[in-house]
């Protein structure tokens, strides 16, 4: 817990309720006729409403980015290094909004919320959601918040993704994106990736097709194993190796098949039990979903440059060089597309030892090229402080 | 099955037993009073014993290596491509041996054993073997075949290990030793995919901590999970890509979270559910343990010239450019060592598309590399026919 309050954090906050009762139509089809999004805002939003940026998050984030809740809470919120004042997205400057998107588990509307036609949760009957889903939902916020458009959109991996969509479904609504270690659809192998980590939690005994509410059980087991396969898909070869090594958690070989004996066995079963314990199961596999349908190139015969014709942005991308999960050439392969759809983009590789978390952590270069982007983003609001 | 067998196919062969009743002391300092060995042979043993190479298998590898069971079997032996007339390990120059390790679950002493002693099967109580036992029983089965040297010891992954281990072990039995795709050492990437294997196989509630024999229950789940990820690690980013990228199974996204959408989810979990048929799922665990633990410079503070000192063979070392489990870096850090001691080593990395399973597939360069070296090795045994 925080003794006193950083200077460069934006301190204690609250996060809110946006209730919606305007039927939302999915891209599955199906319609949700009302939904809430828990969202924070940190700073300001000035007077011509011109400084409001947008954080979306990852695979398994939620609205709680920076600050804290109380002067209880261990750590600050997910994004903090990169939010405050003095920060890449500087609070003294900007308005941030930062929201659990619809599906998730932190407060949301998802399928462990209750079901107003049924009076149960929705659990597996929830509908499958989007990215588009989500950025239309997420504009729906902004109508409530009376935001007319964002000075930017910024997302790391999945977050990316919508921060892409955003350019694509509302080109006048956004003014800069900022898409970091993300990626224009995922490869056989991020699918793959994705589908153990399901098989995981599905095959569960304890899943029961997604109604474990009903059964008051949890699928525990398999979104541990879920979220270590995962897990390993975070972190470089190299880190993993500078954390861990071979070490050993004793001083020799125990010769034992059940035994956990290596400290990188010790930290994955702690990750995934932690991340067990605070995460939906229902909602884990809408997210993985998620991941696997963007691809806004699927209508337009697989050109992505062609998707991104209608974006009107400048666009920041961002790659680190030991992100395997989403690597440099995948970044790359959007950059590219942008140029041939003559849009402005900026771009980096930066030089990072920490694989596809790096985008969570803030080293030097990564934090200049930050504040570079966000420094222009900043000067295009008419009247910024 | 063949209507034909091939011309450069070793034919017909018969699995032989090996039965040991001499105790074996294992590394983790258990006893196995007997035990026995599933064994092929390929060609034929020259009259002085000198031109027999022995076989190790990789993870979920055995004894049939080459050739056929009978007429009406679908595939030959799983290294086929390599083996017989003609082949880099020609069966007209060569006697090769290939044997099912112990640990194994076909056909060797294993976890699915009758322990003799109790009348039940081993299962979880059969102990932990490590590279260095499952060389010292080979070395048990060349002196029960009267063969009192190897003109080479090839593996390929686990097998590697074998080889090298071979090399060090009994230097003066092994003339030379061919390490394929394999490394000195797991590094902790390596080592957390095995957890996710294991964690997998051990939180099937089918798994009765091992005992599922006496439960009459299989942990299937478990071991298709942990087949799937292995399977990723086995296959590269650009042959997933190449061979099913983001195709659909249907025409178009079936927005069910359950659904198998992606051919890629298909074909993992096709891999896994055969897997999980034929394979013993405690001796997924040892074999998975016995890739963790082996690291010959670990009795020499991390120094593995030090360890590969005794060694007298020639060796080749081969890499596969898109192996992301054992890199190339992984052969080099070996074959740095090798050059370090002073050894004899020949080391070719290869250009090939197919990840870790490259070693199983007859490209051309590798198979240049193959044939080139195996015929350095047939002119030097004195009596080659």
């Amino acid at each position: 817990m925080p003794e006193v309050i950083p200077p460069d954090s934006v301190g204690i906050v609250t996060p809110q309720v946006a209730q919606f009762d305007i039927p939302l139509t999915l891209e599955c089809g199906k319609q949700l006729n009302s939904f809430q999004l828990m969202y924070e805002t940190y700073g300001e939003l000035n007077a011509d409403r011109s400084n409001a940026v947008l954080i979306c998050h990852a695979l398994s984030g939620h609205h709680h980015a920076a600050g804290y809740h109380s002067m209880e809470d261990s750590k600050p919120g997910w994004w903090d290094s990169c939010i405050g004042p003095g920060k890449p997205i500087d609070t003294n400057k900007f308005f941030v909004v930062s929201l659990n998107n619809l599906g998730g588990c932190a407060g949301s509307t998802g399928p462990a919320s209750i079901n107003p036609e049924t009076g149960n949760a929705y659990g597996p009957d929830f509908p499958v959601v989007t990215v588009q889903d989500w950025v239309r939902s997420q504009a729906m916020l902004a109508d409530r918040l009376n935001i007319p458009h964002w000075a930017a959109v910024i997302g790391g991996s999945l977050g990316g993704m919508q921060a892409l969509q955003w350019s694509i479904e509302y080109p006048e609504r956004v003014h800069n994106a900022a898409v970091i270690a993300s990626t224009p659809r995922l490869s056989a192998q991020n699918i793959a990736f994705n589908e153990v980590a399901r098989k995981a939690i599905t095959s569960d005994p304890n899943f029961h097709e997604g109604r474990y509410g009903e059964h008051t059980t949890y699928p525990d087991k398999g979104l541990m194993l879920a979220r270590m396969v995962g897990h390993i898909t975070y972190l470089s070869n190299a880190s993993m190796g500078e954390k861990f090594g071979r070490d050993l958690r004793a001083q020799t070989l125990k010769f034992g098949l059940l035994d956990v004996q290596f400290e990188v066995e010790s930290y994955l079963h702690y990750q995934g039990e932690r991340f067990s314990k605070n995460f939906d199961a229902n909602t884990y596999l809408l997210m993985t979903r998620a991941l696997d349908y963007f691809d806004p190139a699927r209508a337009h015969e697989g050109d992505l440059s062609k998707a991104l014709e209608p974006a009107k942005c400048k666009y920041l991308v961002v790659s680190f060089t030991t992100d395997w999960r989403f690597p440099p050439d995948r970044s790359e392969e959007l950059v590219n597309a942008m140029v041939e759809a003559k849009k402005s983009v900026s771009y980096a590789e930066v030089d990072s030892p920490h694989g596809h978390d790096a985008f969570l952590i803030p080293t030097q270069r990564y934090m200049d090229v930050f504040h570079g982007f966000m420094g222009r983003v900043a000067k295009e609001i008419p009247h910024a402080r």
